[in-house]
């Protein structure tokens, strides 16, 4: 049995998305980053790194968006949630996913968890990542409205790990100062996501429990 | 024909290093940062992100260090070098790439590339991001070395993609300000990757080019 450990409005919903899409027998167990769950001792040993998500499964504990996704895409072939069978287009989604993984989430972070880049009390540099997330967010954005987003999903035809990962991220875009309607593609593919019966039952899940 | 875009000293060395191991009948292009080749249009088409690596295959470009690691273990089964039939095993080998692509590479691309982040004539913030570099570079390694190096190597018993990765983030510790010494697990299993042959003949390529 899988047990998804997550946060709200986190990068979680993503992974919490795809075990619904796949139809996976699963739980979940919500962490408080208001009340720092993700740096105390018994998360710890789920997570060393203090961060979420993470999958605990009878073989151990998985971390990373990326690999998340890909591996519940692998455990649940009849979802068809990735091109398992195609080297080339399986490297194409996880050339996406590990896009979105090391630029468009680390700009946003820039926002809200700058003390990992510069000293917590300088109060300066946090103020300048702020101001530069609307930018480095859009510019990401951007990246993907132009060359990334094949359309109607990312890869093309068929939904894929990569629109729940899509999805996930472009929730943030109005928090980040980024006006969704200066990304109509990305804009209308969040759209097209969100009317999945799965993905609504994550989000209402999310927010349930 | 595979076709690997890189720079010198870049994270492109982990793929490069993975083709050669795999026996990969591959060529090599390098680009010059110097010369800023990574923003000129010639290259754009390439890649529009405007980094390497990149590798060019029959079907089209694939960018993203972990993406093409798992293509090149995947398109070289033979070589072994993934958990390639034990989705788990694979998903955790993932983990750690991507682990080593978001924030291990992102914590070391704060002491150059600041200008992401912030704005470039910013120089207090562009500062203040460089003297955290060997802080937060080390608290990323620290994390490896406590809870993610099997040993020998990174999985376990059998040498990997992840090994290469690892090995070639290593390689940027001293002009990051931290001390190997100071991460006896990594500094050992650096050396064990750079008396492979494969490894050798990587780097003496890369800088006759
Ligand atoms: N590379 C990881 C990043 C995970 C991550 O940073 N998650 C955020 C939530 S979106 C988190 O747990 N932040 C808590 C913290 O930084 O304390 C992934 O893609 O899963
Ligand atoms: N997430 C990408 C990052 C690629 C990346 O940032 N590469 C650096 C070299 S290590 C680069 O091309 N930098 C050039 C620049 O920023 O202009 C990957 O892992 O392949």
């Amino acid at each position: 049995m899988l047990n998804l450990f997550y946060a709200a409005h986190t990068c979680a919903l993503a992974s919490h998305i795809a075990l619904e899409e796949a139809g996976a027998d699963y739980t979940l167990t919500r962490i408080s980053f208001a009340g720092a769950d993700q740096r105390k001792p018994d998360y710890l040993k789920i997570n060393p790194k203090g961060r979420v998500p993470a999958l605990v499964t009878d073989r151990g504990v998985l971390t990373e968006t990326p690999a998340m996704l890909a591996y519940i895409a692998q455990s649940y072939p009849q979802a068809k949630l990735a091109p398992l069978q195609d080297p080339f287009a399986f490297a194409q989604a996880q050339a996406f996913n590990s896009y979105l993984c090391s630029s468009l989430h680390v700009a946003h972070a820039h926002r809200m968890r700058g003390y990992r880049w510069v000293e917590a009390d300088d109060t300066h540099a946090i103020e300048a990542m702020k101001k530069k997330v609307p930018q480095s967010v859009y510019d990401g954005f951007a990246l993907v409205e132009q060359h990334m987003l094949a359309g109607p999903w990312v890869l093309g035809e068929s939904y894929t790990i990569c629109d729940a990962y899509l999805f996930t991220l472009a929730q943030w875009l109005e928090a980040d100062g980024v006006d969704p309607a200066r990304l109509p593609r990305v804009a209308e593919h969040r759209r097209r996501v969100a009317d999945r019966p799965a993905v609504m039952r994550a989000i209402a899940a999310e927010l349930a429990a």
